[in-house]
């Protein structure tokens, strides 16, 4: 392909609104256009990046054995209602009523396919002999993002890979589970991201176990928690710690005292107000638990985990009481809710309460909190009630090793496996005979990949000042030929003559044809980020040479001009047989010793 | 590919809904699968034939030299507003408002990209070098269908690919349009239809010229009319006639005569009322003619096409009168008006209606005609205001030849080509700088196939009373290796083998492993249609033969089996080479032949 017959607006400047790498450089590298907040027109050179990354998310997963159907992107919200999902994903959910001759009809545009497939298999499948089988597509999902922001991070319409399986057994689950686990590995490894498969909960999405795949990125979105010691990841909704043998403090006992706080209702406010640390405060958060009211200590300085709350009560449904209940639980407005004297509702708190003397708590009487709190002696919690309830933060105990520690980092959700259960089959009645003849409920997993994030994780964690560096794998072109001059015949006859050789050996290349300085096409060559420069030039030209470089190397190779074109494919052959993150380990270790 | 690790739930009877062809065996042979009215999930073997017409559709694409790129679907509404087309599309554009934060954004899904494509080219391309330039990309497009049905015939949401050229000057938009058409003819020919080009009005699209393409079928909802002597052919809203020299009727003149009707203002009930026939009476049609009211007048058994009316008055834009200007044109309510007396508008005639005599017309008085009318001596069109103002019917005269009469057939149209001229780029500013530094608005066209309609059409055009008649090209399976009975374990390892050398050599075979009877089989392979059928039996095995059948022939051929490997893909080789309606053409010609 030459660089005239094709589209590429490369931008010098930093577009308006790009905060991210990745954003910043797919719009100056021309590989996007913003056509509104939150919607991209992938460019030539951006759509060919994307096929490739669907490629490979295709092959592996019919390598995986996944049979690969297209759902529409209209269904019916009909479908959303029965299984109350319409109300799960509130204001996400992009539906709409449309005319149709004197009738309306609901429609939404699908976020995720659980429904459709699910309705699909309820009336294609009976038997166990048809089970197990996973489906899936690579397809256009829609979701109403309230913020859109960081290029093609977070969009409203994105493309996803979203396979579902469905199986006779939990074993079955489990295997097409593990199936699908492998791939998504094998999708990330070729696609050259380094990333890591980490424990989550499910979310809205619902379910029993999750992984999400996560690229470390300073720029992600999400925290990711992982012990520096072993290999235990998760995602901060996830992750655990373990229980501390710190003693209580030695701290003297103070003794309990009621204080005004007039206006003082949050933690900022009540320890500015009474100048103490907040780790000094213990907050009461008053739950429905399957719609009974219960009442949980965090410490001041932490984050209730709701998830953790829910899976420690054993209750399916969690979910903050109505200022209406919180009111009659406590006898006092919302903000003054303490455990001294509640009762009527039990009482849960985090491992690190018990560690708090002299706490300040709420009164449960308007605008007063109580100083010099102590468990034991002015309120109680049975043993059994403390639990790990808090989210983990930096520092924290690994929960799986003895010794590690637990640190976050920044990271982009590129993947997501999910094992269902029956949430949908019994929703939708996608149901099985078994050998037995028993009607039973299919067990179902899902299982999700963000197409186009896998580009974004590979550029904000693969370029240099310079611009992107593709695999080449995922490269839009792995070869470009970039005559110095194209005026000069010599130097047009060998590039347009080793282009059309490369091309017709299936090397995926671009010739840079334009008649423009070499610093401009230098400077391109280096923000689109080809793996492989080939410059043709009048001096090296009259030596019988040419110049390759890798975009990841600072060294360039001389090559003999008559023998580039069979060259060139055997360095490419080699260079796709080492992992891209070695490609790229290797040579910060080369450019190290050299500056060394 | 096994039948077993696939997914194909073809049904023995007619699903409920189902009235065409395409439909019925889209749905019976497991291709798709209706997910709500007009809503349908591809399955395996329809998304399978799905793709591989979107790959020649791109390899077409790419070959006339577009560049492929990807709008979003989600398009901001004020680009639909500034080219007025919000208005144009009435209830088919479907768009939204979301909430996002404390904001609403009001939102489109594409029916078509010209606003996004034009609005991306304003903002990158500015000079004359830059052109000319044709886009395309292949995307899932949303209209609101009153109607959905004709299974993917008539959906709303469908694959298309659209393409758009911009150009600097006439000759550059004639040159892409020429490129574009033939790159249409390969696409068709390639996929097997059997397709018209036909001269197309431009639509609510807007624009100067246009081509449809068309398959004739029976149960096609378009209709072309083409010339039974020579080449000429159009759709309805285009087709013209030739003017006969037809001498007007010598009948006696009658005279006028005022009557009165009550309650008749249709054509239907005024010829039924006074017991004539459609074709004696004359309407008067009041249009806006740029906003000036004009009568015309079209014989009453005649349709009016506006189209020509508008263009022959050399308007911009014509419009039916509303009541209250009719009312005040004619000094009668609506369904009165007539050409005897009426005064102050001018009146145009088509020119059969100088064939009337003794007409009947409307006598712009409130429930009253005229029985007894004629030209000349009750009401005067001028010898220029006559011309070819109607629809054209079966039997007109062909308009480009001296002796060929129309006929009109259905039809599905699967593209259409338009020159657009400035419409888009005018109204978002997408203008280039020329040679001489002057501003000036880029020409554009605009290039449509629907990707879902080639399947739908090919099936209408190519099946029997078993099933779909698949052409290798769109084949979801080129080849179906058929073991009569998996229990035998040579049948076994013959057909298994054979199913991975073929596959190994790059042939799209599926092997139906299936543990059932061989008549489900057969059924099946017939059904779904796939081109060459590999029966594996005891019998033929025992004289070490395989049975091959093609699915448009009636007679098998034996092939040794362990030639099968070798020959089966020469013979799909040689398949490919001739176009697909000539193997059909050439098996009729058999069948007759033989049974003759």
């Amino acid at each position: 392909m030459r660089w005239s017959q094709t589209f590429i607006p490369t931008l010098k400047e930093v577009p308006e609104g790009a905060e991210i790498p990745s954003h910043v450089l797919m719009l100056r590298a021309g590989l996007i256009s913003q056509v509104m907040a939150g919607a991209y027109t992938y460019l030539p050179l951006g759509l060919r990046a994307l096929r490739k990354a669907e490629q490979i998310v295709r092959e592996e997963m019919d390598r995986a054995g996944a049979v690969e159907l297209l759902m529409p992107a209209l269904t019916p919200m009909s479908l959303w209602q029965r299984t109350g999902r319409d109300r799960d994903f509130g204001p996400v959910l992009i539906h709409f009523q449309l005319q149709r001759g004197n009738r309306k009809v609901h429609l939404a545009l699908g976020p995720t396919h659980e429904e459709v497939i699910t309705d699909l298999v309820a009336r294609f499948i009976s038997s166990y002999r048809q089970l197990p089988i996973t489906f899936y597509q690579i397809q256009t999902k829609f979701r109403n993002e309230e913020r859109p922001r960081f290029g093609v991070l977070r969009t409203s319409e994105f493309l996803m890979k979203d396979a579902y399986s469905f199986g006779t057994s939990l074993e079955q689950l489990n295997e097409s589970y593990q199936r699908m686990y492998e791939a998504y590995c094998r999708i990330f490894d070729r696609c050259g991201l380094e990333y890591l498969a980490v424990e989550a909960e499910s979310g809205p999405i619902g379910g029993e176990a999750s992984h999400e795949f996560m690229v470390p990125a300073q720029h992600g979105e999400d925290v990711l928690v992982k012990c520096d010691r072993c290999s235990y990841a998760a995602n901060t909704e996830r992750a655990a710690r373990r229980k501390t043998d710190q003693p209580p403090p030695t701290e003297d006992l103070q003794p309990l005292e009621l204080v005004d706080t007039p206006g003082a209702s949050t933690i900022e406010q009540v320890s500015r107000f009474l100048g103490c640390e907040p780790q000094r405060l213990i907050k009461t958060l008053i739950y429905l638990a399957d719609g009974k009211p219960v009442a949980v200590l965090i410490r001041g300085d932490h984050e209730a985990n709701e998830n953790k709350i829910r899976r420690f009560l054993g209750a399916s449904r969690l979910e903050l009481a109505t200022p209406e209940v919180i009111e009659q639980v406590t006898k006092a407005p919302v903000g003054f809710a303490g455990p001294v004297g509640l009762e009527g509702v039990p009482l849960y708190a985090d491992w690190d309460v018990a560690l708090v003397r002299n706490a300040v708590v709420g009164a449960n009487q308007n605008e007063r909190h109580y100083r010099g709190a102590n468990l034991g002696r002015d309120f109680l919690v049975p043993e059994d009630h403390f639990g790990d309830l808090r989210m983990v933060v930096e520092g924290d105990p690994c929960p799986r090793c003895e010794s590690g520690t637990l640190r976050t980092s920044h990271a982009i959700e590129v993947g997501h496996v999910f094992k269902l259960g029956t949430k949908y089959s019994q929703a939708l009645g996608a149901r099985f005979t078994d050998r037995d003849e028993q009607l039973r409920e299919i067990i179902m997993g899902c299982y999700g990949i963000g197409v186009n994030r896998i580009l974004a994780a590979l550029i904000e964690t693969s370029h240099d000042k310079d611009g992107i560096i593709w695999p080449l794998a995922l490269a839009p072109f792995e070869v470009v030929v970039l005559p110095l001059n194209v005026q000069d015949e010599q130097v047009r006859q060998v590039a347009w003559k080793l282009h059309d050789e490369l091309e017709a050996q299936g090397v995926e290349v671009l010739l840079d044809d334009r008649d423009v300085r070499a610093g401009v096409k230098f400077k391109d060559a280096d923000l689109i980020g080809f793996p492989l420069r080939v410059t043709v030039g009048q001096r090296a030209l009259k030596q019988g040479q040419l110049e390759l470089k890798w975009r990841w190397s600072s060294q360039a190779i001389s090559v003999p001009v008559d023998q580039a074109a069979e060259q060139i494919p055997q360095m490419l052959q080699q260079a796709r047989s080492v992992p891209f993150r070695q490609l790229l380990q290797e040579q910060k270790q080369d450019t190290s010793q050299t500056s060394g």
